[in-house]
């Protein structure tokens, strides 16, 4: 190779391009005031399901992640001295060096476990007997498991706290608040200006299968406030579509929802369009919907954003990560202040961050 | 789940059950005094059987053991600007994780390995030369490998020390401290009333293959003042029940050696029943005995306690978790502290803990 | 055992056996003045290949390699909170513990990947998502991969830098970078008398197919003023032994190169013999010329020195290890040193341990 051409290979940029979801995080932080009461419960709960969580909690992690990401160096220190059990017995890069690096970032140490089959599981050994293990090398836990039960069988024993960071197809509770962040990140009017303005949300995904949406459904149940439509995208009928529940969550707390077979009837009302690999169910594959994906030239909205969990298939296009509408990268950025700032609550150091204490 | 459900599954307690084995290391700490003389020998010597190591030296090591138990906060910094490599060529989750709790909370730093097969011994590499390049690397190493050979090979290049934690069905020597340790925390005046009393020692387990019973018989030669009687309890014939040298080394120590076939008939005597899995050989599964289980329904002593190395199975019924029995947690939660002890001599920084230097 | 022998088996040395390279670094420091200006450039560019560095550049980066070798423990704060993406798609252990050793060394924090069939890349994600996912994680990435292409495709996307730690049969720069680096620590005056003593270079391996010989090469062809022959030692045809423009940039840069397939006639005038495990080519074993093996009866130089990029099999005898020709110990120890220079000019850290900034 020519040098000159090599030297176009080899020098990169540091900064990252304007279209990938810039919302400064002061917005946020100005949108909500801090109150720590709201924190104090996370000190003793494991992180289990959306369904624990209640607004205000929410609003202050969300807070609390705002101030991580508008000071990204400032907290080296905060989880000095803790020890975090990363377990991935479902295999994951992602999702392990999103925690990975949170905890990181915040001075702590960790210990990683990427292979069932090396853990006594293998021999037989209880879950609850793993919790118990746990509770003496470590101050916190991140689990994620094919076998949806895994980790309500650690909690029986654990006197640390753990995370849930994806139980089969049943629930990603990080992932969610992580969405939701993003999405007040770059409209913190949804929370200063209640009811002046609702977004509509497309979801393209599986509510009954894809343990990402289930959460995330679950998230939106509690701020109808926020959203106008919610409409559902996918191939299959409401018998398989919705696992019991799910719908009446949406429409109790009074939430338009629809649903929908074609995408591009959609995308021209959707406001934040959130899509999953369809592909895929857990860690297996296969096929729902091979035939919804996004790329510039659909019909969004010009103000429209998309979000994505990542990995991305063909369902979202490269093409439209050099737009606006991309908000998947920032999505994943500001996860890893979302989860600092949750990781943080749980080990029981919110005081070494929090102004008011 | 209906909220209140949900809450009573995701609230946790951080205080340990009164049970789970709760002597005060602080006993220890009084009954042995300090004299870091006898701790020198560590930090030239790698750590492969309990053969090596005499009474005085380990009695150090668990008063230094006692005192990171009693001040598991203090000691932030022993290790800090160390490298373990942590070495799992046979894997284990449980121990490797020991080890690395161990280290990370005195500040040091950790590289693991964790699948032989991406070492170069896959490729026909000596473990020699893995030990020269070790040196490089690191400061102390950890090694488990199911081929009780592959310790000794990397000793023999090894400048950094090196610590057996499992060389096939041989030894694993830093349980068996564990063990001894847990034992004297329970039981301080052993030490401090010597030939006062004695305890019965009840091992249910195969000498001649299970390197941790190996191991602790060796350790239970060296104190025989503190043991009256020690029976052996598994369904095997003399012959292939003691390696050679097993039986004679505890007998010419003055121990009083029985075995037995019937585990009911030995409990109502003894004061520390140590049960291991007894259905495992090494990293496979072999039946010895599966008729040998305590239940908290079996024949024990009041005042007995029980010790088993985890991972347990059926052999150790869960009702005596919540029994004052239950000195197995409080052995996995100590083997922290003594490996704690350990580390810090073999990579000479015992002068950072010590009072006396 | 007896306790004496097991005694003479335990006890082990720290101190480096004379024969071991000892070159002191601090005539490299001599040799070299220091000029941060050529280290500028690095803070901005991933390290690819070879052909991306100049003579400046590398002469400050093996003069701030042998700043850290000569002082090991004076920059344990230098990549104090920095994270290292270990990502080992092609599986190393002695490749992947030199960069974590040297990054730990000076303080950062290390996230390791060992398993591509963790990663989204089994589910299809692209490279390109995965650099744009490390983006958000760490501040360094460290990649190695049997696809050639893996790691450009990972440059598309990233905003920091990475290091090709081995691209399929491509290049190894940092392993070159450390050979040369080993070579000007045995002898500073090629650098300070420049042109007034050369030295003999054989190569015994495939350019063709090896990757750390073609880096080697590359390296070679930049500093012509040191080598007086260098001669490639396989059994292959010149139609196979070299690929296209390999030869040619050597004679170029006004090597005398030359071939043999006969090691023991080249050996006499080898000033520096580089062999390489010639049985591999990447991670599988091909048999390319068994015949080629050094012993200590070798016809060698009585001052050669011998260079091999380890693990080693056949093709060096461990009789060699004992003698003043062993300098492949002390090229894996210098490799550390090598690769804190490089990795703190990648992350913006030169200022904290250059004398003049």
């Amino acid at each position: 190779m020519v040098k000159a051409d090599l030297e176009a290979v080899v020098k990169f940029n540091r900064e990252r391009p304007d279209v990938y979801g810039n919302a400064h995080p002061k917005n946020l932080l100005r949108a909500i005031q801090e109150d720590g009461d709201h924190l104090s419960k996370l000190s003793s709960r494991h992180i289990y399901s959306i369904d624990q969580f209640e607004r205000e909690s929410l609003f202050q992690l969300f807070r609390l992640a705002a101030k991580y990401e508008a000071n990204p160096d400032r907290f080296g220190t905060s989880l000095q001295g803790k020890i975090l059990i990363s377990a991935f017995y479902e295999p994951s890069t992602r999702t392990r060096l999103s925690f990975e690096s949170a905890w990181h970032r915040l001075g702590g140490d960790i210990m990683s476990i990427t292979d069932r089959s090396t853990t006594g599981i293998a021999k037989g050994e209880s879950l609850a007997d793993v919790g118990e293990m746990f509770n003496n090398y470590g101050d916190c836990v991140v689990l994620r498991d094919t076998n949806a039960n895994s980790v309500r069988e650690m909690m029986s024993a654990l006197r640390i706290p753990i995370i849930n960071a994806g139980n089969g197809t049943d629930e990603h509770p990080t992932q969610a608040m992580a969405d939701l962040y993003t999405i007040f990140k770059w409209k913190p009017s949804l929370i200063t200006e209640e009811g002046s303005e609702k977004i509509n949300l497309c979801v393209v995904g599986l509510p009954s299968k894809m343990r990402t949406v289930r959460s995330l459904l679950k998230l939106v149940a509690l701020f109808p406030e926020c959203f106008g439509q919610v409409t559902i995208v996918n191939d299959q009928s409401m018998e398989t579509m919705f696992d019991e529940g799910q719908a009446t969550q949406l429409l109790d707390a009074g939430i338009d929802l629809q649903t929908s077979d074609c995408l591009d009837d959609v995308l021209p009302d959707a406001d934040v369009v959130y899509i999953n690999a369809i592909a895929w169910e857990g860690n297996s594959f296969n096929q729902y919907g091979k035939q919804f994906h996004i790329t510039s030239d659909s019909p969004l909205k010009k103000s429209a954003i998309i979000l994505h969990p990542l990995a991305r298939g063909a369902e979202l296009c490269c093409s439209l990560d050099s737009t606006e509408h991309n908000w998947y990268f920032a999505q994943a950025r500001g996860a890893v202040f979302l989860r600092q700032a949750l990781l943080t609550c749980l080990v029981q150091r919110a005081e070494r961050v929090l102004d008011i204490v």
